[in-house]
């Protein structure tokens, strides 16, 4: 890997894979619309909105891939998520047909899919079912993806993640929890491949509860290593237990589709 | 059926769906953003475009049910369709959110599938496979469908239109057509349904050559009555064969999965 | 067929077949712990109860076929349905394997899948999710039916009947009625087929509105001849509508999921 | 379709398509390596075996379609099916991949998938059960098909035939009969469609008794036009019904499935 | 876990449990109609038959979960087993939904499967093919519970046992065994989960040979941690081989699809 | 294992079982058509042509077991193949028919799967798509062993192997490489399973990428030991990238979908 365009570089996540990559590509080039540390060696940072598509053709410019992380990542008010996801992630997708169609990653989310319910095991062909307008943002983009892939041969992975941070913090993450090295290693594994295809693959690491089904995407030859199981304890201590058929427990999108309208 | 809103009224499913349902509701509320013919007995015609909530809210008011066509109907710019599409059919469905729930149906289209082959039949759960933004669009308003069923109740079906007009044009056509009578049968099935849940319906007729399986769907009690049959000889005559691994007859989506993008 | 045995003769579908099968088989042997008419030409009435084995093997003698339709008809105590349709159907599977393991008609019923929604197409392969003890013991002559043919080679088909009435009488009844002939003809078809293992089929008219897709048991060579359709204004009339979801909408089982327990 | 190669042009199927195809097809070319009746008008009749790669090299210059009928009709010697079948058919592919492309028609048999029992419905989905070397070598030509059709380019139909007769002959041919008219209209159609890619159809008539699904092959646009039924009467009183477990009547290959080794 | 119910209680799985689960729960209540050893520290020891309604109801009061064992355990005469399992299993779920509504385990079995073959590898949604009349005890008590949770809302979860001994002492045990620390485990992970719904799991360790797929319960977090393997030579040496077509290696359910009639 | 038959003993696989099996098997009887290394103590020896039927009668005499990897092991003539593969496979199976019904392993291949795409993981049910005359090959093996299962009762496993070398040699083969041992071990598990009946099992290691599911296959309790990954950097060095839609990387047959025909 040369040169690796990450948005949204600011952000959690981004900050995981700037430290995470750092080393395993020749260069990373850094973007978000807020301020983010200064450029280390081997790095480029180019603060900017990707609703500026001028922008984004210039980021995308000599990349070998793209790590789209630059988008709303919770829920928001429709227009906030329509300039910013949906606007955003067209450009992305878009300038990297007008360049050299380097592979893409696509930050997808279990919302995605949160009004299924927990004790339904969901592999690739899971029904959508959102659970928020972030949700339906998620299923937007992964459906751009396929469009991109079909129309112009760019290939993308849309990666459903669970819940990505340093440590489990509630009793919902014990299933969802994404370590940050078992993110940052399937990051590699996506751009080692030969070949992704157009492909869909659910982020969690290897907790002991488990809600989803990843044998489709073995191909990547990723595996986690982490689980969320040595942080039980003090999760279970710290977030006390709900009822079995409250939503937030009832549905993979946890409180994402216990609450209401976002606007209201 | 007291009083029915139809948005893109003045289109050409619109302008069907006020002649056939003349009658059969109490009140037909019309809207476009264009000029419509002056409003007969039992109608009101509301000019204005669904970009403005407060319009659609006012649309929204008392009504039983809504007929959502109010769309850019083909290819176009990405900001043409984000504005149009997106926005608006986001407004109709919180607009009706927080008005009385009346059911929805959503103007979907095969452009949403329309990168399957043609030689492979699809159901209810066939993969998104959009051959355009327009595509995009119709897979975002289907989920949005599912998120506010999901979420708020609101009942809805998707008709994933195949081509709506008073005779098929040519040879593609003559899989895909949708009389003008199906149509109107199809929305009268659809609000006569004790309960339609959140569903998925192909709208096209009882043609010879079928690409499409609703019999998930046959609990709406809705028989296709007409065949693009009777115009095989004249359609043939005047559209020559392609061949057949032209990408036009190569997927579902016809031409609009083989042109290239639309913005260049 | 020389001698058919019909269990539950007295009830409203044996009465039917009583009528419809004269005729057809040689000897019609009709049984019922109710009192019946007195035997006409080419028949042999047998009162009494199912839940005494001797009188089934009795029953059973010489017979070429069994329909079984001999149980609780509806929800009832769960000591009403253990006595009667637990152990009366375990006696005539029974009976017929000691017997020459004549062909047997297990009259099931919609309700062993009261549980699913309207909008849900069912096939042969539906989860079972009864929605009354009725339905359960739906569920367990099902699986009786199963077992004595993988261990003793007997065959059945299972009957999930909707409603088989002289007429729909309610709305429910639009999609769930089997007319009277309809039935009589699948009966002649049941016994009329070279093999029929051990099958189910689903019992229901050509009406507009379909729940079930009988598309698995077309080998059997039963086509319905009967639609509710011509009773739809009578129906609709007599029964007022009720909201989408009201339980008693929202699942195939209609009135039987709404209500509660029966014993309270 | 100006010239249409018949191969197998002397048997039960090639005379049926000679007959029915004249004045359709502009030209047709028969072979068989049988003596055949003499050329009519439009027609080219050149004896020879299959076996002879140079002949069918000749015979697949300059047409349009192939419909392969020639090869052993049913069980044989394996060295005889080795012979004429998988070499023969080897030999219309490859050299139809050395011509023009030519759409193939291959004359597959429900032998391929004989081994089912009759009470299991079969769609394209159905694994392989040859119930004879025969059938084995249908599964080979499909294959072969697939093959060409994947690296190569070539379209194909797979019809896996029931009973192709003037008129059913035995029970079971109630179920499987595909009467010749509705066989020649099944080649007119899969001629006349705008692409068929490599697709499999079961071809029976709209008989009542149905074991095999057609459903996926909607869009070739094929709809039988009549029934084994008005013979019942005829055949089931020249044919003795049989056990319901005999081998015979177990399987879909009947007597195929039924019978032990060819060559003891 | 405050107050945990365990009925059948003196036989080996309750035995099992009533170790296993000491000191995880603060009381076990201990049901059986049989003698058992005396109460330890928090234990309740309970004689009595759950034929007796208002014992169960006495069982039930104040409990948090349910652990249902008693039952017969293997074939017997059907007088038996309805009396024993079918209404004993009713009132254990009827008193359920009287009480508090707790969490209930049902010892379901691979015997409401046991008529599939060997070969075929079986996950959530086989069909059920009972090689019993207590196979089919246990299909008619897992759609008991699924009635109870679709209607009243009790969880429950089905487990499908094995064989759950000290050690495995036949050829199919080292497919089949579940250890007894690995029950304990499932039975702790089965109240330790936030959820269930109404969920079926396979209850075999990790042996070497698998027969069940249990990737749909992955979301309860149990992972076996014993496997048979380390018995095979003594089990080998103990068990004499039989044909690989003999019933009893042919089918899941072993002895008990081979044998005939128990009342015989 | 008493007398274990290994056709193509002289081969890359054949020399591998003759090294893995020695000890395990009482005898091995060797043969190949090419010369071998003489006959060890517990050897049999046997030169000769698997297209002479009564040399391969005589070669399945009184075995308990046939590896019958004689074949054409790569893309060759037709008619080479179908003198070794077809012809020799059938006097396999008949020659196993004849004699005492030995288990039957039949070395297929992925190349019988080749045509799917990388990106899409293939379990049992995956539809064929030979890339090769030599996979065309491979079907019919598969399908003759349903055939000689079904009609005959020999029971057999299809083993699809990727790459069996000593060690992976290109980029391709870290996800298809079968180890040496792991191949020894999977022998051993098919004739120590008490029964295999007629399966299928994809032959690759425990590679860190994985593009075949065996779950359905846990029966036969093999589970591979050895993994490509220690080879990565042997591999990656000594073997160029290739763009990720060259055909080569595109399909699961890698190079044999990639190129044209043989005999070009």
């Amino acid at each position: 890997m040369r040169r690796l365009l990450i948005t949204g570089a600011a952000g959690g996540l981004g900050t995981i894979l700037r430290e995470g990559l750092a080393g395993w590509a020749d260069f990373l080039r850094l973007n978000d619309r807020e301020e983010m540390p200064a450029a280390g060696p081997n790095e480029e940072v180019v603060q900017g909105d990707l609703t500026d598509f001028d922008l984004v053709k210039e980021l995308v410019k000599d990349v070998d891939g793209i790590v789209h992380l630059g988008s709303i990542s919770r829920e928001n008010t429709f227009e906030n998520i329509l300039d910013s996801s949906f606007r955003g992630t067209y450009h992305v997708f878009d300038a990297a047909r007008q360049a050299a169609k380097p592979r893409i990653v696509f930050a997808s989310s279990n919302h995605a899919i949160g009004f299924h319910r927990r004790e339904d095991n969901l592999g690739k062909d899971a029904p959508y079912r959102p659970d928020s307008i972030y949700g339906v943002s998620k299923v937007y983009g992964e459906s751009l993806g396929q469009y991109y892939f079909d129309k112009f041969g760019i290939e993308s992975v849309s990666i459903r993640i669970g819940s990505c941070f340093p440590e489990p913090v509630d009793r919902r993450m014990l299933a969802t929890w994404l370590s940050p090295r078992d993110f940052v290693e399937m990051i590699k594994a996506i751009y080692s491949a030969p070949r992704v295809g157009c492909s869909m693959i659910y982020g969690m690491s290897d907790n002991r509860e488990q809600w989803w089904d990843n044998s489709h995407a073995s191909f990547l030859g990723w595996r986690p290593q982490d689980s969320a199981e040595r942080f039980r304890a003090k999760v279970e201590a710290a977030d006390p237990p709900r009822h079995w058929d409250d939503p937030a427990v009832r549905y993979h999108g946890g409180a994402f589709a216990a609450v209401g309208h976002f606007e209201d």
